[in-house]
């Protein structure tokens, strides 16, 4: 894990050779493959590649493969995607006033399960406070009331830009982001992260967990997704369900939710965080 | 589990000494416990209890405990349904074209798992004969079109008359039952049960799996519940899920699928026929 | 969950009439019963039964429901417990160097999911005092030394004494603990609580994650159960188990297990907490 | 599915660039890849690759691909295993008296799940005749006394021979196969498949389900894995677990064991016809 790697992440239309074209293009310049991984969605007639290979003794120097890869996604009529696995990204966690997402990642990170810094902390209640400053984040409490939304998702975004953010990770943040907001960051839906307490499209919008004793059922979950326009309605990443029974009351659900909510979040970080999560029409390729 | 037993389920407003009068009950017959369990849904102001007790030594004869019982029940302001463990119930299985569910059910009983008798198998279609009648059931062809449905409804309701039948399994019959067929039965909505498949309320209605692939769960399921005049909106009494990826067609989603929907319907039946399941305002207390 | 409750776990000789005569006692002092469990064992031919009753309107005065029960226990030739829900037990976190399940158990205390007090921290590590002592408990470092493990378990003693300790959790502390110890903490072996890093019986003793990774399992698993003299062979209170491939090297495993052993640790302790665990014969009864 | 494909297993020592020599050798014979996965086994130094692609278009003719692949294997200093997704393996399945992984195997191929041909039902029992000759099986007792063990197999030898077998599923076969039986098959360990009513390595040898209650384990499991001399210790396919409570009898323990069973076998079934699981080193690759 300590010797970096650079990933690259294609789309392109299929046709034959595309597996020996990437990897060809690899060995060629000398790259040693680490992972290489592939999907053919039949019905849309995509080729999906995530190719992972040693920065160590590739022949192209580090600031050359950008422009390499662009011409190879070019000449293959789709887009790539470079990473190297040790840039690190900067995240930004917004919550509101539950603890129990937001203490998780900060946790996994410490242990370096999840390669991410977290310089900024973003929430709509002054709560959590001690907790993210404990851990070496600025909390920057922004409130949001219904009359002045448009107000604080401009301060929000210029937070975001202060702290050159490239991940959002909605850790239980009770709020709905506008359109605009979403748009205004200015990049594709993979780069907001939400939480959603429900196995989805089951009980899509407020309350899961009420409206989930009420139908009696027994199992409940959560889902891990990237956030776009569609309210709960963007790719899924990770989905996680634990069994519930008739003693559990509403609180009984919350409680066993808290542990699957933040499974399903982590688990679903870390692989974004890798690289190992690819969007296309509305859904996700996850290379596990 | 082969010395027969007396199992009460009753259902009455909640007031201290509701466990102690009803165990008492038992106790002062002569009765040995074997089982007792108990709920009380705060909300609701019920209290529900599930007592089984050896017939053996049991004071009262036989024809004589569900009188005793109903006076215990009108005591307490309550209902009680009164079972024995050695009676058999006669079910009637109700299929399409899909055989999996009808054979893990027949099977079942075949292998002693489920405590009841299969003399009756009813399909829309006549492609699952040959293996009713393999396991010793009558098969009768039943041919549902839209324009007939209400003949098609009578006939079978006859059927089930005429083989005595007291529980319908829906394995994986794809007509949708009538509000009128339903009152017909002349029972209460614990008597139909269905597997739908999909983790409901997530994809009711038609092609869950179709669905669950565009939306590109990461997870899919199998209800089991009683069916009500509400389309998929019945209780339930159990439900499974099972992982599946971007590499997952529809019809892995749909082999995937089977094994969840055979499992979560066996669970159901048995526990339905060990009497462990209780229904009262449009959910199930399970007695596992 | 507010309202306090008397808790009676009760083991005798099986015999008619028992869960009679235990609600019937609650019932005969005025007490309203939230919750009935019993559990025979055929072979053993033992009688096991959890009660659960609001003290609020019970016509014992709180003092004199010990000697109540102790009176009962001996008419029935049997062993009583008694507890009440708000009695808040001290509790010890013994750890070496690892994190996780200490953060998550103070955490899990701190949100109310766990009803202990954590005053100390014991340690053969200085590593995680900061972490201990931010959540307001004492950090003792006793180095363990093969040559002074008695002397290193004397001041553990003594500390545990001076502190008012009821209950010993082992969080991933990497020592065993001597047969002179465990007698010396003079209470059954209820009152230590280990997880161990396999799904056991399998791979007891030390490493196990490498072996699991040696054996090629496809799953692994994490243990909590109360210490006793036999290693790794207590009563099992909890086990769960993760999917593992050819893909996860050790270092996987590890990262997987410690979320299997953070839940069945956090389980296995609350199910302790709110005595819904009784120990007879080297086994357990778990009443959820 | 439908249309036929060449599926290579190559095994060989790591190095830069096989990934894109593999699929550069499949691409400069005009073949069209459909799924291509890799493993590098770090600690052995050992590269593990599955590639499948198209015979429709493919350059060689069908007959000159094994040579083809022998000499490259050669040339990368490894072993190379070539199938076509269109031959369909004849196998034997060994049974005792337990019907419930029969039942389901051949359940399973009848429905399409597991392409394989069952000609030949071997047991030490009389029992389950009628149900594999409904299958269209050839059923043979084959008697195993402890004093004739030799004899017996050599008549499974004769047998296995005589219908052509080229894997030997084991359903539920409670007879060790000696090793000279073993070695007779001539053949790698990877072509019998056993199912083991435990999750391995924990309670190896007979009647893990009584010792598992014995123990008190909250969870049970089965383990499908590649036979091999060392009794339950060969290369581990698949495991699945289920859990238990104090209330389950050891016959509970059975029949939810039969389930998982079930599952474990079936699924170990089909990543070996599907050609998806590696053996090596005493552990599989298993590439789905």
């Amino acid at each position: 894990m300590s010797v970096p790697s650079a990933i690259l992440q294609l789309i392109c239309p299929d046709r034959p050779g595309l597996v020996s074209e990437l990897s060809g293009w690899v060995a060629a310049n000398g790259g040693n493959i680490r992972h290489a991984d592939h999907h053919t969605d039949l019905g849309a007639g995509l080729f999906l590649s995530r190719i992972e290979w040693a920065l160590e003794g590739f022949g192209l120097p580090r600031q050359s493969i950008a422009p390499a890869v662009a011409a190879l996604a070019r000449r293959l009529d789709g887009e790539g995607l470079l990473h190297f696995s040790d840039a690190i990204p900067r995240a930004a966690i917004f919550v509101s006033r539950q603890e129990h997402c937001l203490v998780d990642l900060l946790w996994r990170v410490r242990a370096g399960e999840l390669p991410m810094q977290v310089p900024l902390v973003v929430s709509n209640h002054p709560d959590l406070r001690e907790l993210a400053e404990g851990f070496g984040a600025t909390y920057v409490h922004v409130p949001v009331a219904a009359a002045d939304k448009e107000e604080a998702e401009a301060a929000q975004l210029a937070l975001l830009r202060q702290h050159g953010i490239e991940l959002v990770v909605l850790a239980k943040y009770m709020q709905v982001l506008s359109s605009d907001f979403l748009e205004a960051l200015g990049r594709e839906p993979a780069q907001v992260i939400n939480i959603h307490h429900s196995f989805l499209p089951a009980f899509q919008g407020a309350q899961p967990y009420q409206r989930a004793w009420q139908r009696g059922v027994k199992l409940i979950g959560a889902t891990a997704h990237y956030v776009t326009e569609e309210l709960d309605g963007g790719p899924i990443i990770e989905q996680a369900t634990v069994h519930v029974s008739h003693r559990d009351e509403v609180e009984d659900l919350i409680r066993k939710g808290r542990d699957t909510e933040r499974l399903a979040l982590a688990r679903a970080v870390r692989l974004h965080l890798r690289r190992q999560v690819m969007v296309y029409r509305g859904r996700t390729a996850v290379f596990d």
